[in-house]
């Protein structure tokens, strides 16, 4: 990898660089494996020896506009792993799509903040066939290289919308179930929880907030049995999820 | 904070010395907090001027034997948080109990090694009422900082034991439930999950191993609804705990 081109991956950990050149990074064996999977098109992938030899299929069908090798070494001193065997690629962003709540379950997070969080979300979101994730402006960047990274290649199948959550949930039809996770809401176990609509959940410290509450029409929450004062955000939407399609 | 016990906090970073003095430590507001309330024996607590204003009940009926006004950067130079503008306490382990599958429901980890995900687990099982968690040896440690530190609290509800898996396994009764995660076992919705015996958990990246496979006799898996390869073992755990207790 030249000095260039190590430029250009180390300028990409910053959001102002992705977002001023709609290209983010993509790390890592597993990651990168469905990257080459996906629709998205990669503009420079970097790879290691051993990846090309596991993965000479997927590089070979691939139209990746520079194909390189490169040593491990160049791999760890430009990207934001610290130990990376496999490779890098440079991806061009997609559009992202309003998501419609009346066709389908649409998550919608409020100032989810954690990146760790925001990645393992999606990753739960492509189990339980979830295709959009609304993300209020103050959400973690869906193309930070942790989020990423905590996906576990499922960034690739999910759609991430961001915008301004208030206005999203008052333009819905007034029959739109919005549901919003809470610590004194009814128990999921008795609630009827619809197929289509929105599903609410708030910042990893506070909750949802007062504003997003008002436009909540119903409020459910997980029934504890020990102790604990809370669960995590991503592990809350799980749950929650799994309770949706259990039904 | 003086010298000798800076040194002293930052000898427990590692484990080898936290064994062999039998001592660890919890950092942090909401950790500290919770050990305050809880029945562990505190050999030393440093803590800030606001932590001492906000706590002063606590602080006041705590048995601690050493209490010390702190510095905030004492308590970031010596201990692992990068800011803990709260308190740090030296803590005595407590001898662990061997778990008793025929009372109650056991969460066995075949090897799970990130401490995240022990600590997240420790959370989960104190949020659904477990009592009790079966560490193999290769495990994570229960009293790693970063453990104690995403456990929220719940590290002072939850009895940690260490030891042979296997063996264990082997020693239950013949009739007690050995429950196992797997990709390919029966679909949760559909099974009988017994409230008292064992569930296992496996490692991050090879879920459990053949030898505890051997003595599992019952294999379950979450159903998937999209496409994501697999959930993390700590949201895995959620969701099965979930279900355990929903029938």
């Amino acid at each position: 990898m030249n000095k260039r081109w190590q430029k250009e991956v180390r300028a990409l950990h910053l959001k102002k660089n992705r977002k001023a050149s709609q290209r983010f990074l993509v790390e890592g064996r597993k990651n990168v494996e469905e990257l080459l999977r996906s629709d998205y098109k990669i503009e420079a992938l970097f790879y290691t020896q051993e990846f090309e030899e596991r993965h000479q299929d997927l590089l070979n069908s691939s139209s990746a506009e520079l194909k390189q090798l490169s040593n491990i070494s160049d791999l760890e001193k430009a990207g934001t792993f610290k130990s990376n065997d496999a490779a890098i690629a440079i991806v061009r962003m997609k559009e992202a799509v309003k998501p419609n709540a009346e066709n389908e379950l649409v998550i919608c997070l409020d100032d989810v903040r954690d990146p760790g969080n925001l990645g393992t979300i999606i990753r739960i979101a492509d189990w339980y066939g979830i295709k959009n994730v609304f993300c209020s402006d103050n959400s973690a960047d869906f193309y930070n290289p942790k989020v990423i990274s905590s996906t576990m290649g499922s960034f690739c199948r999910i759609n991430p919308y961001y915008g301004d959550l208030t206005s999203f949930l008052e333009a819905q039809n007034s029959n739109t179930p919005i549901v919003g996770a809470f610590m004194d809401g009814d128990n999921i176990y008795q609630s009827k929880l619809a197929e289509k609509g929105i599903l609410v959940m708030g910042n990893e410290s506070n909750g949802i907030s007062e504003q997003i509450e008002g436009l909540i029409n119903k409020k459910i929450t997980i029934p504890r049995f020990g102790e604990a004062e809370s669960l995590n955000v991503a592990i809350a939407t799980a749950v929650i999820l799994d309770n949706y399609k259990r039904q």
